[in-house]
């Protein structure tokens, strides 16, 4: 599909938006930074910057988006080499903890978002952050195989692993631990997939 | 030890406005109640309300403190009974179904409160709803039992497993699921005790 000259300036603005609004959250912190801020920084008005984002935690789910969308191709690339499903998700989740570690005060508001107690917006969040697709994607095979166990759907273990990702990494996140955050997802991702597989 | 006078009173108006407010919860929803109406239900004024309850939601970790006591309580009797652990932490998910889904509205608010992005206001919550605590009381005679795998702690498995009822609970509240809240949590225990458990 061509996009039309407005359609691509619309796309360049907004890419130009994101980069800002990320380096200045990089930076200065989440929390820190003003919408105000960031339209400065991009060359626009506030009013056009809430017209690509309608509220700051947008412009973090294009990044929770992004780095999604990146595991599950890299999940996809794997498990078309033939990686046994399970080694797959280890090193999935281990991807995972490293851009987790690396962005640590991205990912609190990005958690928040999705369990926002607006009904809209914990939606909108959950569909740009579909970290449960790419665990079902990575399962698929397994369960196919007749090898989970069969009282839960695929669709509902895949949400177990990926919300225990969520408040695993949440806790990590904004309160610290003794361990690194690759040890705490490997131990519960452990525990998980012991429950989940048919014994 | 005595309480003064003064205390009892205290004690007498905070339990005052507690009921009041939780009859308004259930009567009107919890958001579409102000504190404004709670003051005037309870006889006292606005500011009044706030010194005992700094914020609306405060009220709710009172009685979501109230069910996690009772259910402490509960576990308690029936393990000094001899009943078997596992069969405890069932019967307790049970009872913790059986009021949640009779008090809906009032889960979701209360969950979110513990994963209040304000660091304080979610350990405010987390304290008053120790359900970790009561998992982990359950589970510690099959730990020193050496049962439990011992990669993870008592404490990070009891974490795992309330975290996950917050979640899956969660979900069942807002959004609503085909199943009962009973089963959701019965298999998704399931699920987390195949894992926690030596094989």
């Amino acid at each position: 599909m061509e996009l039309s000259l407005r359609e691509r300036q619309k796309e360049r603005r907004r890419s130009e938006i994101y980069e800002a609004a990320i380096a200045l959250f990089k930076e200065s912190g989440f929390e820190n930074t003003t919408a105000t801020e960031i339209a400065r920084a991009s060359g626009v008005s506030r009013g056009t910057f809430f017209n690509y984002y309608p509220y700051k935690e947008a412009v973090l789910l294009d990044y929770g988006s992004l780095v999604v969308k990146s595991l599950e191709a890299e999940a996809g690339r794997r498990l078309d080499r033939g990686q046994p499903p399970l080694d797959v998700l280890y090193d999935i989740w281990s991807l995972l903890a490293d851009e987790n570690t690396k962005e640590r005060d991205l990912f609190p508001p990005l958690a928040y978002e999705v369990m926002n107690p607006n009904p809209e917006r914990a939606q909108t969040a959950y569909r740009a952050l579909r970290l449960s697709g790419v665990v079902e994607l990575i399962l698929r095979p397994l369960h196919d195989a007749g090898e989970l166990r069969s009282d839960l759907s695929l669709a509902r273990i895949s949400n177990l692993i990926a919300d225990t990702y969520l408040l695993v990494a949440l806790r990590w996140s904004a309160y610290g631990t003794g361990r690194s955050l690759h040890d705490e997802l490997r131990l519960s991702l452990d525990l998980l997939l012991t429950g989940a597989l048919k014994r």
